[in-house]
């Protein structure tokens, strides 16, 4: 079960190794979003994404002697970067299982960290992931659906509650839904008023699906801008707290996520990559249940985009 | 004579018409530029740029019979766009004269505001700026050879004091002076044991070699990358100040200029024009007397770049 002790313990475990990052006002939005806009800029995080807390927090819980074996990890690139970053500290080798698509600062990002990048397509991942694990004795660390990645992702809430007590509502990318799981848990266990909204593309909207079927259904492989908000189906685990904590899933069309990037750069004056900028684009089109005096804080989960996307994008 | 006590009033005059934008820290640049890195985001400021600051000071200060025959003044564009800010605001006519060079976003903004924009040779801005002055009874707002305009732009400091009490050096863009006089002013004065460093373009670096040469010199037109920081002499007012309260200025090359403006983009997440990201650039040259522990607050001056601009660089 994931509880606020867990999320706690982790937040303490992970205190050396990464940075608290800030939260930050963004005047500069409120018009355009309509609403006091602020950020919690995860995209200035080591690894430049908050997986690393995660991915963190699962190894440092794991026994050293199953480290030593060394990790294999599924990932669009963020959790990978996480992992790979978590390996070096730990003097362990990791592999990394990509899509051919996954973009190429992700992929270099990955190897510079020291890790081995295996690549194949999308839906293979899986099963690349598990006969790496079995061959050669890997263990498994899971993009989402453990309990120690969604206690580390989760710390992200608490820092947000400390850095900005009079927030109304957060506002979370999903994917699997390991980020949201843990955010949610520590939000709605201390401040219960707190509004938590989910945000996935529209072409995959398994969650908003999911919830309204009842059950973690499971959707077909599509394209986004949104690289690292992908898998098809809801966690296993993260599903049931999805359903019992979060107010709403809300999904965002592309030339919304497209448009969110581009004000998040040119009028909030950051950068961030598409599968964060969503939640941005959420506000622009108009989907998200928030008032013009509300406290909004928008979780931009990451950066890893490069400038060859950057181009594409402009 | 520029004093504390007139930036002290112009901070209460300014506050409900302003953001008392954040410094951010961004541990991202820490080991890219060897010390603690920390940005006043000026970039985030109301009309993306600290120039709202002095301009709206200086018309605050004058009585408003003369502000009512209208205001004219001479701007690479971001003085300019300030100018527009605080004429919309006290609803009398603006007219600004701007290089033919001056970046379409710079143009449009300050369109955008409701202000007339005149534009010729960047030669001809003075001899035009009097002529309308002349013809029309317009008073001239002069970017920087002003107390009322230090005045304002010294606020910037104060902030930063207040907002990083433990900084050891602030770096700070260069073009004619206003904003480092008023910044030196306030800081020398609160904690003179906090180091001011000024940065300009080693193409048109007016105060290195004036101070060099005890007197104003006045240099050949040149081109930069950094489009505000164009002026060819320092200013009358400006000069005695920075000579006697400024530590050092030192002089960026346009590669480093360039470097500058990709680092704080792509490391540090952050939108700034290359005027103002040229205090990067000037760490990245390695010509800043900072260490390791260092607590250096970057004055991330403005952010007034537009795609076009964004799509050459990158």
């Amino acid at each position: 079960m994931l509880t606020l002790e867990k999320i706690q313990a982790a937040k303490n475990k992970l205190a050396p190794y990464i940075h608290e990052t800030p939260v930050v006002r963004l005047y500069g939005l409120d018009d355009i979003l309509g609403c006091n806009v602020y950020i919690k800029a995860e995209n200035m995080q080591k690894t430049n994404s908050f997986k690393v807390r995660g991915a963190l927090n699962k190894m440092l819980s794991m026994p050293i002697e199953q480290l030593q074996k060394g990790v294999v990890a599924s990932s669009s690139g963020n959790h990978g970067k996480g992992v790979a970053y978590a390996a070096k500290l730990l003097n362990i080798q990791a592999t990394i299982v990509l899509p051919d698509t996954a973009p190429i600062i992700k992929v270099e990002g990955i190897r510079a960290l020291g890790a081995n990048v295996v690549q194949c397509k999308f839906a293979d991942r899986q099963a690349e992931t598990d006969r790496l694990s079995l061959a050669h004795n890997y263990a498994i660390i899971h993009p989402y659906d453990d309990y120690h990645i969604m206690a580390g992702q989760g710390t992200v809430g608490l820092e947000i509650l400390e850095q900005l007590p009079h927030v109304d509502t957060i506002v979370v990318p999903i994917g699997g839904g390991g980020l949201i799981s843990g955010v949610a848990t520590a939000i709605k266990t201390l401040a219960p008023h707190v509004k938590v909204i989910g945000v996935e593309p529209a072409v995959i909207s398994r969650y908003a699906k999911s919830l309204k079927a009842g059950e973690r259904l499971l959707l077909e492989e599509q394209k986004s801008l949104a690289d690292a908000l992908l898998p098809l189906q809801p966690g296993k685990l993260n599903f049931p707290i999805v359903q019992k904590l979060v107010d709403n899933v809300v999904s965002v069309d592309e030339d919304s996520l497209h448009s969110g990037m581009k004000t998040l750069l040119l009028d909030g004056k950051q950068l961030a990559e598409p599968s964060s900028s969503i939640v941005i684009g959420a506000a622009l089109q108009g989907i998200l249940p928030i008032a013009k005096n509300d406290n909004v804080c928008f979780l931009i989960s990451g950066s890893n985009v490069g400038l060859n996307q950057l181009q594409t994008f402009l």
